[in-house]
């Protein structure tokens, strides 16, 4: 039986906030409270849906009640995570809120060939701005829920309602549906996920590869964006990022091995991008992996 | 008979924002809305209650329903105004905001002896960093209610309870009620507002004056700002400006003579202190004043 955790804490706005920073796995759980996580800094493995998907900053995801899941945490992280009862807030917050959570939760039957595509966890993946407003509102949520000054339940449910509608504004706009049929797109995408997969040690260029399947290049961007949560250049960046941090883990290998085997050559670019994603320099994020107990 | 202006714009939130940057005075007139009002540039004057406020950045009002008032626009200002209807909003909101509306709006039986005195019209002023923070809060609702995106109408709302609420806090802070008596300290405060009034060319030690009242600094101090809303600098400060900006309506005087007859000896740093509070330098103030129609 998969154990229920209770909400840390609580107060009378039903809202928690709370910063994870830590080395160590949680296991398989499930709670009663909506969660919705942000992850900041570093990377870490969520296990949900019978898929394990690396996350790194910017990427947000809802946990609804009763579903089980569990973060493999083997490299450093920092997530922020809100927890909430919408049980406990006034009667009209439902009704606003009740079937926007439904469909951030609700996971499109996506493509599950590649760990880079969002869609197979529903993760919205926001912009570094985006992260950073939606991190400094939770920072408020978290000072409030310190200090408990004067309305601090109405502030921390203020911003539980912008992050919400921001995470939602992201959402539509990340996953956003084209005109016309579903199924032939699909296929152009799996096969161009399949492409990257098999050369990702390559340079691809994703105009030329559009063309090959006869359409036009914007239009490959637009769906494949649509499909996977990325434009394609985004996507094998993050999944470049994603296979990197698995070779740090082997010590004996040097960065430039590291970078080559991830497709980029140059070793300074390559540490420049790896710090710009996960917020740690490879050499950074190495150390802190083998300084943990 | 005092005529009602309407709202100027209205979308499904109730809520309206505006700025105002204009150099044409509003006569007398009230609505059946509530508004309140940030100053973030300049000054003028608000005619309220049988008095007339001169307003610099930092202040903001509340103005409720029905009420009579006026702005006298002589020189340069820029206003953020906010105009909502409550009985459109959720019944929560009332249950949550009534009686925090209808104390922000009710003012205090004040000393109307000085100009500067903020209870005269119940002003709150903000600090910079905290009127920077609302102005930045009601940018958002104007582009939100530009761009009315999805849930635009629950971003506004949203953003009005931060604001209501930020703005309760700084009252709370600006007006905290102090143990013991409220007579004795009515009474030194007055002696003192009328002492700076006569004594404002001249350098004002505020510890001797204290102390020549038989009172602590610090006690001193405490008393005056709760019930004047401004530590006695800060008073005397905005008692200089807004003094300065009636000398520079005449043209004829030189800025030196408008800074020392205000008790700042140093033109440059009036200059400063000037631009520091109004956000215009004393120049650039009158420049525009001359160049209005």
């Amino acid at each position: 039986m998969i154990p229920y955790y209770n909400c840390t804490r609580t107060d009378a706005s039903g809202i928690t906030v709370e910063v994870f920073q830590t080395m160590e796995s949680v296991p398989d759980h499930r709670h009663t409270f909506q969660e919705f996580v942000l992850i900041t800094k570093g990377s870490c493995i969520h296990q949900y849906k019978d898929i394990s998907m690396p996350l790194i900053p910017g990427d947000v995801f809802l946990v609804p009640p009763h579903q089980e899941h569990a973060y493999v945490i083997e490299t450093p992280v920092c997530m922020y995570n809100c927890q909430f009862y919408p049980e406990q807030m006034p009667g009209w917050w439902d009704t606003q809120f009740g079937s926007l959570l439904s469909n951030l939760a609700e996971p499109e039957t996506g493509n599950p060939i590649s760990p880079a595509d969002l869609n197979r966890q529903h993760i919205i993946h926001l912009s570094p701005p985006e992260a950073e407003r939606l991190q400094s509102m939770m920072d408020t949520m978290l000072l409030e829920q310190t200090e408990q000054g004067f309305g601090f339940q109405q502030v921390k449910q203020d911003y539980l309602n912008l992050i919400l509608i921001a995470i939602s504004r992201a959402r539509q706009s990340q996953f956003a549906l084209l005109p016309g049929g579903e199924n032939p797109r699909r296929e152009i995408v799996a096969a161009a996920q399949q492409f990257i997969e098999e050369h990702l040690a390559e340079h691809i260029d994703f105009s030329a590869y559009a063309r090959l399947q006869n359409v036009s290049p914007g239009h490959f961007r637009a769906i494949f964006k649509s499909a996977t949560g990325l434009p394609p250049v985004e996507y094998i960046n993050r999944l470049r990022i994603i296979r990197a941090i698995e070779y740090l883990k082997d010590e004996s290998l040097p960065m430039s091995d590291v970078s080559a085997a991830v497709g980029i050559y140059d070793a300074n670019y390559f540490s420049r991008l790896f710090r710009k994603i996960i917020g740690y320099s490879p050499r950074e994020f190495r150390n802190q992996m083998q300084q943990a107990p």
